[in-house]
């Protein structure tokens, strides 16, 4: 840690001082800035102006996605969420989805990265620092490119290996406004995972007060019960998780034909129903491609305590049509993206 | 707004771009960086990285205090409430309050600045985009010194004139573990705000269920009862606030004896009991030296309407006590500022 020091760096040096200390490797590829009308590709100037709202009042939306063989995958039903997150926490702009796509698009253009993830902001902008979004100078998109791999914890692959999950009961849910929004107010997100992680699991599962299932910290959760259905929450008071979205079309589509699944629902979850032997399989998603199986839930064993053959199935599903990309004649959920 | 371009700006040109959208004035006089370990005083260049923590997953706790005639006024209260919020917010580092005392003093005498804003902020730092803060490199201080008026709204000074005060009923309370960190998740805040200015109020009242007072967006609430008891809540889920503090200081140690209250409480408040003729006096407090007396609620004229004695007898004390420094032999609250 840096000692208190007296000195002024002088700018050129403040430059330099960064590159430094961004020189040792950083998954950062590219970054938009509205703020400055074009994309950085340095990775010590990737920033955002310290009285922006979105930094100290957590006035800010996001969301993500993923570039996958250079397309960019589902960017649509994360921009429509954006745009909503926006609205409900009233960050006021004139930028339209096709503006947005714009912008992500350039930024991984910039990027050169074909395989990556993608994320973006939208905030009232720099301009102070009181509560009011009245001072700010104007809104700000951001958008960043970099590099992702694997959530491989310690020598646990989480997509393949199988793990432990635990509720967690000390970390309090947000509320119901707080969870529609994808803002970055995560720090309870952040509570719960490391809550988690205490207690022997990972994400971190948390139960509403009547017994009910809400979500993980960052993900939502689903179950094959022991007859055999896919069931995951409504989402009512949690996320509205676009990759559970997509694990419920690929379920119908896919799972009930080959005869994997006997039905697919959104249905309240009572936790105590899905524990030990009342499931076959537990599952967590998010990030457009991420199934996490988990095979324990508090020490106890889901199902016969293996990856079992629908997490196994959804993954490979989603792995497969990210890497072939669209079918012939279907563009829907794909955006090809111009490298220079 | 800008609108989307693919250009790639080089890094010499984005710090010149940054200087030129700050070169039309901004109140930041000075910020320090212990990613950086000194100083900055160019304004452009006042930015955190956007993989910290603080910045993308509100894993960031902050504090305040002011600068006045060249002292800093309550550093260490503040600091200690700091030291508070990164425990429970759960962030490691080993800077002890001294450090922090000397890190805030550094970037105050930079600043040049005699009187102004102080606010600082501790963050797991930069090193990814997950929610884990094992990512991140090293935990970061930031601190910024910059130029504050008078919070004057439109023509209304609001300390001085009086204003009407609105019930949010909207926007709801945050979990009491995240009203008692002090941290950049201000969203619900920021909304409350702005819930009361559509209903023609300023700040925004947070009632409980239960019919009891909670707090304004981000100040503590005071009343002044018919009887001319001085009562605010308890800090249970709510903030801590440290002017709130001082008030019920001053309360006891002037008021009661000038005879402008007849005795000096913190106890639950039922806002019921509480509004028109129930109260010959409402006022928030917050910010060192902010009294802002609401002389009607919901339309409702409190008292007899007119800001009264006690709000602004408080405000007196508060800004006597910032100018005069500390008394004889008193040094407990003031550190004076070595300027170069």
């Amino acid at each position: 840690m840096s000692r208190p020091s007296r000195r002024i760096i002088p700018s050129d040096e403040v430059v330099e001082q960064l590159q430094k200390r961004r020189s040792s490797g950083t998954p950062l590829r590219a970054m938009f800035s509205s703020y400055l009308g074009g994309v950085i590709t340095d990775p010590a100037l990737m920033a955002l102006p310290i009285d922006d709202h979105l930094v100290h009042r957590g006035h800010g939306v996001f969301d993500t996605c993923t570039l996958a063989e250079g397309r960019l995958y589902r960017l649509g039903i994360h921009l429509d969420r954006l745009l909503r997150s926006a609205s409900l926490a009233r960050i006021e702009h004139d930028w339209t989805k096709d503006d947005l796509i714009e912008m992500v698009i350039d930024t991984a253009s910039a990027s050169g990265l074909r395989n990556g993830s993608v994320r973006y902001w939208l905030s009232p902008g720099p301009g102070g620092f009181s509560f009011s979004p009245l001072e700010c100078e104007e809104p700000c998109f951001y958008c960043v490119i970099f590099d992702s791999g694997h959530l491989i914890v310690g020598e646990v692959d989480l997509t393949r290996d199988g793990f432990n999950e635990a509720t967690v009961t000390d970390t309090p849910m947000k509320p119901e406004l707080l969870a529609t929004i994808k803002s970055n107010n995560y720090l309870l997100n952040v509570l719960t995972h490391m809550e988690a992680v205490d207690r022997g699991g990972m994400f971190g599962i948390l139960v509403k007060p009547d017994g009910f299932l809400a979500e993980a910290c960052v993900l939502n959760t689903t179950f094959v019960t022991a007859d055999g259905d896919l069931v995951t929450p409504p989402f009512v008071g949690i996320l509205s998780g676009t990759t559970v979205r997509r694990v419920l079309e690929l379920a119908e589509s896919h799972l009930v034909p080959e005869g994997l699944v006997r039905s697919v629902s959104q249905e309240p979850v009572r936790a105590d129903d899905r524990r030990g032997k009342g499931s076959r399989e537990m599952f967590l998603s998010g990030g457009d491609t991420h199934i996490f199986p988990a095979t324990s839930w508090d020490g106890v064993a889901i199902g016969d305590g293996k990856v079992g053959p629908v997490a196994t199935r959804l993954l490979e599903l989603l792995e497969s049509e990210l890497a072939a990309g669209p079918a012939a004649g279907e563009q829907r959920d794909f955006i090809e993206v111009p490298y220079p």
